[in-house]
């Protein structure tokens, strides 16, 4: 079996990278191989049949903020609940993940710390899956074709959809009482942590896990991203960081050989002969950047198979191989570990995807609101880049028809004093973050009040929380956890005080 | 001069009680006369040129929540602006007006508070005027077309639309740190009430004046409106209120009579004979309903120009008639009031409206997401109406070929628990209601927090507190403002404190 180069629909953080790390004279030739969205999707389909939920599909309406004659259209929405724990007579609350941006199966699977709690909560469980991803298609096949049905995909609709759903849902259900929890991880925990600011009357508290609230306009430093990225290889190994930081130069004068692509196509194994070397380069830079954020203590395969903190272990490969070879060879063997821990792989596919739409919805949602621009530092271990919005806004102008609002998450959800904003007026929120996931630092890293706690892990990965608990799980990670319970706990009592004094 | 049944654009109240509390079946033979916006606009133009505002048109973004390729079309917002008594460098705020459904200017007129307060304050005063009403047309006279133009029309667009300008203004002036306050009236009080809880990091606090938040879904009685205005009556005189309740079964019977029209249109001294009756009926009903709301205690023109006191005033006419004369002559004697004030009207047009568009912007949001029911009871002085949302629903459709959301106001911006939302998650809100004004019954009337405020007078009426200060005004009206000004000056403190630590 030959290994994919991104076999994993993890898009949020692929996206972001391709398009705003590469210089944007790169991109379109480097969008397709990354966009196996729907190869992951099948993956994820198989996943299914495992689940202990029951699927259910919620006629939502096209679009809740106009009242055009095609904005009441109703598609199908599907989420998943699981009803084993839940005690709603007991006071049991109800445990809702606002999906992000991908099949809400996946995140049911790589939320295990939902199930893990319920018990304890009587909770009753339901992961929603977002507007046009997985099977929450409003235009079926359609959905992705242009800006006219893509133009629906947003964070506001999404947000609207699960105001929606949740009313309705617990009608339907008789529990109009029952105290709403948001989760969410990524992107997810962005949507929660907005959720609980924008709807604090449906939700009585968001975990947010691994949100990067703060990644837009010019909150956090652009180049923070890359450098949080270099800084887990150099905390492993300084070789290690200087041999990736200096294979990129060794590519580049490849690609200059006569017989550059052959000789890469070589080194890097790959299963068929390469079209651009710059197939190779996004190859490397990826399995980095996915190996910091999944930096998990533990093995784990949410990404890729991986073994516990993989970063260390691509170092070690690295420091491990002879002085004598080169830098290139050195920084493929680490990313090989990345995509063939499993040692299955006798060759790589370092291009074509496997999406026949050539669209996703990540792509989309970064050409249109998700703005977060991005550029790798002189101290990064990545080639050194600059951002041109201009020059992004005329990508995504000429790709579908829009003009990216660069500033409008700011505006309608805060920027700049967003933390002070939150200090005052928001409450009930966790914000989790592990140091080595480099979406860490455009999170919320330090308690705001009392009830707006930061829980920040120095060995915690992206959302590594929320992953199942296992028997190998450090202190650090049990500790994070059992806070977390207590402070749903503290959450739910006020809540049920509050609600005996009314 | 002859005087229109309804010379005020006061859509807000004249579209809900037309909708919602006459039998359905009538509702479409009601609408034309009513629909004199147009004319009011005229009206309102004329005060436009005493405004000491320098006039501004903002280029605003058709949808805020889509990215369909029309979403991105710009129309120019009407916003005035009055910086005479603005000192940005001495920590001057920026006060802004959020505009309800008419033209800017006529808020601007009728909301003297802000003026009368700049001064001490050193504050900038901004006026916006809400997208789809004055000069603010999103597709020119095309505007009110369909529900493929009207369908843009909303709140939550609107407060999106104040969201933007105000960003974008504090940039433009160079003053991204003055802290912003918002007012609002009626419709307009909801809205800067509902910008304080969506966007607080824009806005530091509201003032919201006659705002019935409460309103929808069944949160407060469907009957307490009529039932408030017909107390505002009995109060004022028992014998007043029942000629008035005895009135309309006088003008059922002259319907069916052979000559009912032209008797009809000989006691309410019409310039032209009467079509239908129903016209009759309604011109009394404006009449009594407005005259509770703008039960004043001072005189004002701000529907129409009236004595002070007003309700007081009618119901003097009426107890001042002999007792043998018919209570539906009385009746029109006290509604001659509020139409002939000033004496100088001849003969009554009851019907023709002069829009020639035959659609405004309120009727459309009462069709869409401003959905209040209201019904008569029998102790109301109204005839007993009950509510059908069926019969309205189909209404709607009917007439737009939209479906009403009715439980749209209450998910998105909090239903049943609001009160309690809002005691533990908002703050900085001032809620100012009058008894007298009918609205008053869907208004928040008692403290929820220390920063949440209600401030309720027994004899104001609909949004007093806004209007300038006049020499004739009570005490109980002078206490209020200086409470708002002092509350306002604490939010001011605080923001300035806070912005000093961080």
């Amino acid at each position: 079996m030959a290994a994919s180069s991104s076999s994993s629909s993890y898009i949020f953080l692929i996206l972001l990278f391709v398009i705003l790390c590469v210089e944007p004279s790169q991109t379109k030739s480097i969008y397709l191989p990354r966009n196996n969205f729907q190869s992951s999707l099948l993956v994820n389909k198989h996943e299914k049949t495992k689940m202990p939920f029951k699927v259910h599909y919620f006629p939502q309406i096209l679009d809740h903020f106009t009242f055009l004659p095609k904005s009441s259209k109703v598609f199908y929405q599907k989420y998943l609940i699981n009803d084993q724990y839940w005690n709603k007579d007991g006071g049991g609350p109800i445990f809702v993940y606002t999906g992000n941006e991908g099949n809400i199966d996946w995140f049911a699977v790589n939320t295990g710390f939902m199930f893990d709690i319920a018990p304890k909560f009587n909770a009753l469980l339901v992961f929603i899956e977002h507007r046009f991803y997985g099977d929450s298609m409003p235009f079926g096949n359609n959905s992705y074709k242009s800006a006219k049905t893509l133009g629906y995909l947003n964070s506001q609709q999404a947000l609207a959809d699960y105001a929606v759903l949740i009313r309705s849902l617990k009608q339907n259900i008789s529990s109009e009482s029952s105290p709403v929890v948001v989760f969410g991880g990524s992107y997810g925990g962005m949507l929660a942590a907005w959720f609980r600011l924008k709807y604090p009357h449906i939700a009585i508290g968001a975990v947010a896990s691994s949100a990067p609230i703060l990644h837009f306009d010019k909150i956090t430093p652009r180049s923070s991203f890359y450098d949080a990225v270099s800084q887990d290889f150099k905390e492993a190994s300084l070789n290690c960081y200087e041999v990736i930081k200096g294979s990129w130069a060794e590519l580049d004068a490849l690609s200059t050989h006569e017989d550059g692509l052959i000789e890469v196509s070589k080194l890097f194994r790959t299963c068929k002969g390469l079209h651009s070397v710059y197939s190779a380069r996004d190859w490397l830079w990826e399995a980095f950047v996915y190996t910091a954020m999944v930096n998990y203590p533990t093995e784990a395969n949410f990404m890729m198979p991986l073994p516990a903190y993989p970063v260390e272990e691509m170092c070690k490969i690295i420091d491990g191989l002879p002085k004598g070879a080169s830098r290139l060879s050195k920084a493929f063997a680490a990313a090989s570990l990345y995509y063939n821990y499993t040692q299955t792989e006798k060759c790589f596919n370092l291009e074509g995807g496997t999406d026949a739409h050539g669209l996703h919805g990540w792509d989309w949602q970064a050409c249109t609101e998700m703005v977060m621009p991005m550029t790798c530092s002189n101290e990064s271990m990545f080639p050194p880049t600059s951002y041109s919005y201009k020059e992004f806004a005329q990508d995504c102008k000429k790709r579908y028809g829009v003009e990216p609002r660069p500033h409008w998450i700011t505006t309608e959800y805060g920027g700049y004093r967003i933390e002070q904003v939150l200090k005052k007026f928001g409450s009930n929120m966790i914000f989790s973050n592990g140091m080595q996931d480099p979406w860490s630092r455009g999170g919320v890293l330090k308690n705001l009040s009392a009830s707006i706690v930061a829980l920040v892990t120095q060995k915690g990965a992206h959302h590594v929380d929320f992953r199942s608990e296992t028997k190998n799980d450090p202190d650090w990670l049990i500790m994070q956890r059992k806070q977390e319970v207590a402070i749903i706990q503290n959450w739910l009592d006020e809540y049920y005080k509050d609600l005996k004094q009314n």
